[in-house]
């Protein structure tokens, strides 16, 4: 069975794709822009016009001047030095990825602009910005830490005047998905937000969020890897019909009469001339200072607009799902349960016998997934961590990274996938030899923990916040805990990661029937080993207690009982796992043959 | 036994004070005083100028004017009508204490000023309100939600004005305690509220709630029934000395001397001259919005202070009790411990005879505490409830109320002492003949809960509002919950309440080393009985786990066994039971003899 072979992976690439060697001439080239622009420093964040995870090619500036191809960070660019600004996900990455001769690189926590760019300047020197990649917030909270260190303003993009080669902007084709697919016309859906602007006492809304539009309008795209986007922009006034921007090259005539039933269709390059003429006669106009960019807000309050910042009004009625939804994210869990359990038994046939590779399991997952063709793309770059590889929260396999992963060491893999039915985030930490006591009790307090988020039941009213405790309970009972959060939000056939709810302290928002989140408690053994376990779940009306809520679990694959300790298990915990194999049994038995349903059969036997 | 007769209560009345004949000629006064003043209406809340939970006499103007005694409410009184809001707690009292012919009893959730109090006065109509009875915040709010319906105005209190036969302010001797029982200097508390003060730019701080100027110098009075408060002001200087303002008639010359050493003593009568010239020069000074009056902060804004609004600087050290303090509090608790189990021992033996009263048991309960002479007073009124009326959660006896315990029905006795040493806070919940089966698995729910929180540990930074869950937990799974916190702060021989850390939703600060909290879930099924255990525990470092808390249990008395459900407990809550029992048993079996000796054993048998 090792000798099986797997076409290359196409959703995911294990090339270094920087070149250090570009670093030193880029630099120079963007401080010639400095010194015409009259400017004393350039901002460059990872980040486009609507704050996804991930940017297309065209807006991947900081990795075109700095090398640094990571999902977050922010350089600074001076006339005579450089600094890059990533969190601890990134300290070991950035290095390796820029010229660290020319670019310093300092560790930062996320959650705003670090103010420590000022040290990139002259005292009182002016910091130029691009204000489509920032949001007011952050350019207020930045400003209030500078004081009169330096000086924030707005300029041109300096990195686009010297980007020669720069991509064109993606224009993946628009799909209009309509009522079938996420059980609700695109008109009702524009009703309910119109009454929330109504609400907020706004006369019309500017939307920036490709998950936004996307949900709105019923559509989706191609325009970044594993999220099915299309960026655009859309205004929602709260009378009358919405007006959508986007690249005409991304929809065809059939999309365009389609989308045409509920909005207008226009260019994005009219966009500013829009908002300026919304924002005339001190009309009352709703954006997100979260994520709006800084000059969308510019354009609406030079016009004379008055702003009301509240969150974007869309987020929580996506966060709903319907029962449309909820069938296509059930089936979608159904089809990756298949990919698994052919994955899990290919898995533990291999590993035993030495020689996999990082790369070759992430290779051969995908392959398990593309054989459903309904499988378009990976939710996410998979996580694919061996031995000591597993202990990186974020660890992402590359060819210079890849690891052979030894019998006796623990496997976790952290993956997911886009179905045209829904999305998909799975972890499985695997067993591939004899287990040490250690791992067990480890194992078994993520699992216990992990198992107490599965059978919560709460009031209404009940955030995400309160819960979270429930799965970090039995690892703090022995000093130990993870340093992530215990679950997301993740869209119908949209982001894997999406907001506002999720299970950490910072979601204060209540959870609602409908919520679909990762449940995903962890361990993490530095330079040993990484245990997650991860099931997707859906917050639901708790039969026969009226006004609480529980959960119902979408994802469907065995976990490895290998690992358990069963003495540290209460019978509860016991019931919920062996319940829950039976599940799979029944659910996914009749969908594999042979070698892999026997496989399954004895992997979901009770314990 | 149940022929034991107890000496009357001493800490706690029975009496209904209330005369509502009373409120017609009052409310006549009043309404002259208003035309005097040429203004609409008049605020009266039940508040004195230091925000305690109990008023002196000479403050409870509420209750004179409307004859309503409970420890929260508000009235207006306008030209033709008054009304008055109190919480859920009192829609029975309240109705029952005032002349409903001449006062409208509003429902209204605490948390602000009602804005209903505008229906009592003519469209535009003038709100007159005493600065010294609501804080900054609490007008700011009425004021945003009254728009342009009323306009409030300060003014010298009208009630005063009409009160003929007002108590005198009260004037409790103070007294000394120094360094031994609070151990610590009360310089030293004085320099890290300094510190504090510098740090939060601050060139000095206004105290003015009671708990705060006690702790800092080190002082205890009798101002206040329940709570040893000294009333008065400080204003700490981030420089220098502080000054104390009180009334001269509480201190005598040993205690004037004593806090002479570290402050320098004034007449109440001074402090808002001295607030005048303490605002001058546009001085920054320290006022917490959430609890100064009104008046102060006028004053010092008009002397053209910068107010820096920011909590009172000693809440935080103030919970974070020292070892002398927790020794103090260990020693309370277990002197408590003693005549809960002569209590406990007596009821045992009479509620299945019949006949005991709801006030026999408060009084029996006070007598035996009082055979300790350095109990003082008691915490708070004792909540004696008997069947259904234990499921009124602040349910307070009176000789209208007074029921008669059938036996069979459960007993929730909530209670607390002041002794010299410190502050008790205990619920029991008792049976008192056969029980049901829904009982006893509310029962075990709610033990289960509270013993999640005795047992929980967290890393450091964790708040109160993460480990609430813990404590519900249980009861959310079968539907069931209670409308109450878990868990408030206690002060060391200080008020029974206090922040600003707890155990609830709302109490988003760490939990830190020191912190003493009550810990009591409970269940009510109105109509029927109410179920609350509750503890006092300690916050502590987490012996063997470094960055890790816990807890440590202050209370030892037993919990009724006769209520649990075995099947229901784990190995790991029973285990917590029989060696929190085996411990009562071990450090208060010996402070006590003969039958009630015997019975402790009985009562704490390994189950």
């Amino acid at each position: 069975m090792t000798s099986q072979t797997f076409p290359p992976a196409r959703f995911q690439s294990f090339e270094e794709k920087s070149d250090p060697g570009q670093v030193a001439p880029r630099l120079a080239a963007l401080r010639a822009a400095l010194q015409n622009a009259g400017v004393d420093g350039f901002l460059i964040p990872r980040a486009d016009a609507h704050r996804g995870e991930s940017v297309p090619d065209s807006e991947a500036r900081l990795a075109y001047v700095t090398g640094f191809t990571g999902s977050a960070g922010l350089a600074i660019v001076g006339r005579e030095r450089a600094g890059l600004f990533v969190d601890s996900r990134y300290t070991l990455q950035a290095p390796a990825q820029t010229d660290t001769e020319l670019v310093e690189v300092n560790e930062y926590l996320l959650g705003g602009l670090a103010p420590a760019v000022a040290d990139y300047v002259p005292e009182g020197g002016t910091i130029a910005y691009d204000p489509w990649l920032h949001t007011p917030g952050e350019i207020r909270g930045l400003a209030a830490k500078l004081g009169a260190r330096a000086k924030l303003v707005p300029h041109a993009n300096l990195v686009d005047a010297i980007w020669a080669d720069r991509p064109a902007p993606p224009a993946g084709a628009v799909e209009f998905l309509g009522h079938n697919r996420t059980g609700r016309e695109a008109a009702d859906k524009i009703a309910e937000i119109q009454g929330a602007l109504a609400a907020a006492g706004a006369d019309a809304g500017v939307l920036t969020l490709p998950e936004s539009i996307c949900w709105l309008f019923n559509m989706r795209g191609g325009d970044v890897p594993n999220t099915p986007f299309v960026l655009g922009f859309a205004i929602v006034p709260a009378n009358g019909r919405p007006t959508l921007y986007l690249d005409p090259a991304k929809h065809t005539d059939a999309v365009r009469a389609a989308l045409a039933e509920t909005a207008e269709l226009r260019d994005s390059s009219e966009l500013v001339a829009a908002l300026e003429a919304l924002g005339q006669d001190g009309r009352a106009v709703l954006v997100d200072p979260a994520s709006a960019p800084e000059a969308v807000v510019a354009a609406l309050r030079a016009a004379g607009a008055r702003l009301v910042e509240e969150r974007d009004p869309v987020l929580l009625p996506k966060s709903r799902k319907n029962e449309a939804e909820l069938a296509g994210m059930s089936e979608a869990h159904r089809l990756d349960a298949v990919a698994l359990a052919k994955f899990l038994f290919w898995f533990d046939t291999a590993a035993p016998q030495g020689g996999l590779t990082e790369i070759g399991i992430v290779t051969a997952l995908e392959a398990f997934r593309r054989e459903e063709t309904s499988c378009v793309d990976a939710s996410f770059d998979t996580i694919a961590g061996a031995g000591p590889n597993g202990a990186i929260v974020h660890y992402r396999v590359t060819k210079g990274t890849d690891r052979t992963l030894a019998p006796g060491e623990l496997m976790l893999v952290d993956s997911g996938a886009q179905y045209l039915s829904g999305t998909t985030d799975i972890t499985r930490t695997l067993a591939t030899g004899p287990t040490t006591p250690e791992q067990r009790d480890r194992y078994t307090r993520v699992l216990k923990g992990m198992i107490a988020i599965s059978t919560a039941r709460f009031p209404k009213g009940t955030t995400g916040a309160q819960i979270d405790i429930l799965a970090r309970q039995f690892l703090w009972q022995a000093g130990l805990t993870y340093n992530h959060g215990t679950g997301h939000g993740v869209g119908a056939y949209l982001g894997v990661h999406e907001g506002p709810v999720g299970i950490a302290p910072r979601y204060t928002m209540p959870l609602e029937p409908g919520n679909v989140l990762s449940n995903e408690p962890g361990f993490y053994q530095a330079g040993a080993y990484g245990i997650r376990i991860e099931n997707l779940i859906v917050v639901q009306e708790a039969e026969n207690f009226p006004g609480y809520l529980d959960f119902a679990t979408l994802t469907l694959a065995p976990i490895d009982t290998r690992l358990i300790e069963p003495a540290m298990l209460t019978a509860a915990e016991r019931d919920w796992l062996n319940a829950y194999h039976a599940r799979v049994w029944r659910e996914i038995g009749p969908r594999v043959e042979g070698a892999v349903k026997a496989w399954l059969e004895q992997a979901t036997a009770a314990i």
